[in-house]
């Protein structure tokens, strides 16, 4: 199966960051050429007057809470909490798929093709990643037993997790950490050991509250990282999702340790986590850092263009600095970037030959993105925010999206179904 | 003319701020009731599945610099200003007229129903304004002669624009005053006098930056609000944009003489303004706020919805306060604070009889917008950033936008268009 996607102003995010006029060849769910290719492909897709630039990466959601969108707005983080879990601690497994489901129509449509999720039941999640055709990075919820409402172990539920969904196309199985508030050392070591196994890595919650990284400091003396440094946790290949209240040395100890950061703006700011995580120290010191937009009780979309936006405006008005975290930066963040803290820098993030064919396709015919040229065309992506722009989302060469259509579902009839189940389940929390 | 919006969840913002499910009845123009109809209008649009609000207003914007969409981005203001301003001397009254179509087609896609410019050239503005079928409130810039690439007096052009555009059904001329750094004492003194005998309002931009507040300090010895209440400028009903360097008594002095702003959270955070409008203290002091986009070139788009979300989220960050400008608070700001802000409280800004008809339908039917409920409608609106959602817009009594289709031009014919005048506007700047 070839596809040729023709006549496009391509944003390759190649080590170069070349933005050419040109033509994508896909073969076998792999990108073959680009520039101009006189293959006789399967298939021709006009991409005239559009752009063809890497599929968007959100390193950090919990997709099934889709159906809990804007259920607890406005309020002080333990409000949110409380009103959050509650009606999570009501959802049926049925309810976890829906949601899913729904997260990932939300992101096939605004350009995210692959996601990592912090999440139980991620075996529900897995099915609905599978059926809408996207890319998922599924880490399964490891915490201490007596926090959880998880039948039966949690790292016990995360390896089964993980042993059956090893070697699947889309989905990635990975150790999930909910954070140190809930994982005492035995528990994240056991993650740790785990993903080692496993040959995956660990995704969990850092520092994203001042009260939790006090609240530590206070029971045991030190700050996370540095505990986490100190006890041998933090491994090569971690993403550890919000790291807002971190030192400057926390920070050279994730370097060191080459964990990765998904930064979560949106969520950070709408939750007032107050701090803002250091990321000008981040890139100074090496540490690789990804966009993530959280999950849609806290952002309350899974809008991966808008993320971008949210990342450049935060740090520039709190460094006052207008030249902080230039556009550019920023989609590497959710391409590239992305990739290597998913450890798959390999295989995604950018339009180039050999990689997997991740790709979105933009029609310009809108007027929020005339005009679009070569020179304004990244600022374009992150400040004109186009997710409406979307026409079409190829996934390991597939199509997911086309026409603005999704592909494999009957959308409408499932929002419906969506519409229903969001309903009840706030009956049930009642 | 009549036409019955049919069973759709409306969001009044009437003073009870209900919404309800139900019929929107508009004749001539004009709403002329809200629940169930019996009616037997020359129309029926049928509603169901679909939120039904008042059109946003943006009260602060330049609208033909959307032809200057991302060229200067990621630059401190200086840098930016040289960059805009040297592209801006070589625009043509066409490229005005374009940049201005290009501006009002953004706007009645993405919700937005009536808008405050500020700018030269605005009777080329004023014909685009109609053409679309948007509403304008437009100001022509007063400054110093010295300071303007202007033909003829400032201050007489101005009168000229606003005679011959007095009384236009979808026109409202305005006053608009650059600011302190260009304008004498005389020439804002001149403005107000126009305005008063015009029976209209000024627009003016006021405390943007920290050094335009402290190189005036240091020129005059006052700060710009002490010294504009002094010589007896502020006027009831002014409205200045931006208002981000204010001490609490400059709040005040704004409050006394009812002076109204459009606060314009995300040119302020992408400039990198460094400080954050204080609108807590303006709330609690009496000042009434509106949102504006400001130009494409510091957005760089003309998205109220979006708007709303930086306005929130900016100030949940800042005051480390999820609870500080809730949802409702920023649909007010975007509807009837709006209204308020441009003396037109009685006739816009929400769906109640006997207001005019620019309202707005949202297509519920998109993953972004699901679940949508009347308990978490308002906040989908502002945090879901769902202007992609807008299907219709009606102006006037008129529909502007249709089944997502623009009704009065043909809109690829006019984006090519754009796209080449764009191009040549660089091409002579270069």
């Amino acid at each position: 199966m070839s596809i040729l996607v023709k006549g496009g102003l391509v944003v390759t995010q190649n080590w170069k960051r070349e933005v050419l006029k040109g033509d994508v060849l896909i073969e076998n769910g792999k990108i073959v050429s680009v520039g101009h290719a006189k293959a006789r492909p399967d298939e021709v897709v006009d991409a005239s007057g559009c752009i063809v630039m890497p599929g968007l990466i959100n390193c950090h959601t919990h997709v099934a809470m889709s159906l809990m969108r804007s259920i607890a707005d406005d309020v002080k983080l333990d409000k949110f909490l409380d009103k959050t879990f509650a009606i999570d601690a009501k959802r049926t497994p049925e309810d976890v798929a829906v949601g899913a489901t729904l997260g990932c129509l939300e992101m096939a449509r605004s350009g995210t093709t692959t996601f990592v999720d912090m999440y139980y039941s991620e075996d529900a999640i897995a099915k609905s990643v599978e059926e809408v055709g996207l890319r998922g990075y599924l880490g399964w919820t490891v915490l201490d037993e007596k926090f959880t409402t998880q039948k039966g172990k949690p790292i016990k539920n995360c390896e089964d997790f993980i042993r059956s969904h090893k070697g699947k196309p889309l989905i990635k199985p990975l150790v999930a950490l909910q954070g140190v508030y809930v994982c005492s050392d035995e528990t994240l070591m056991e993650g740790k050991e785990l993903a080692a196994k496993e040959k995956t890595f660990c995704h969990y919650h850092l520092s994203e509250t001042r009260l939790e990284v006090y609240e530590f400091q206070k029971l045991r003396g030190k700050r996370p990282v540095e505990h986490l440094a100190e006890i041998g946790f933090l491994s090569k290949g971690d993403l550890a999702a919000h790291s807002v209240w971190l030192t400057i040395n926390e920070v050279r100890a994730l370097a060191r340790a080459e964990v990765n950061v998904a930064h979560c703006p949106t969520s950070n700011m709408k939750l007032a986590s107050g701090g803002i995580a250091p990321l000008p120290e981040m890139f100074h010191e090496g540490v690789n850092v990804s966009l993530g937009t959280d999950g849609c009780s806290s952002n309350n979309t899974l809008d991966m263009f808008l993320e971008m936006k949210f990342a450049s405006l935060m740090h520039k008005a709190h460094r006052w600095d207008a030249a902080v975290l230039p556009a550019q930066k920023c989609l590497d963040m959710a391409t590239v970037d992305a990739a290597k803290c998913i450890g798959a820098d390999k295989e995604l993030g950018s339009i180039e030959p050999g990689k997997k064919a991740d790709l979105i396709i933009l029609d310009c015919a809108v007027p929020s993105m005339v005009p679009t040229r070569p020179d304004n065309v990244v600022a374009n992506l992150v400040y004109a925010s186009p997710s409406h722009a979307v026409r079409d989302s190829i996934i390991d060469g597939k199509f997911v999206l086309r026409d603005r259509k999704i592909v494999n579902l009957d959308e409408m009839k499932f929002l419906k179904r969506a519409d229903v189940a969001a309903d009840q389940l706030l009956a049930r929390a009642k």
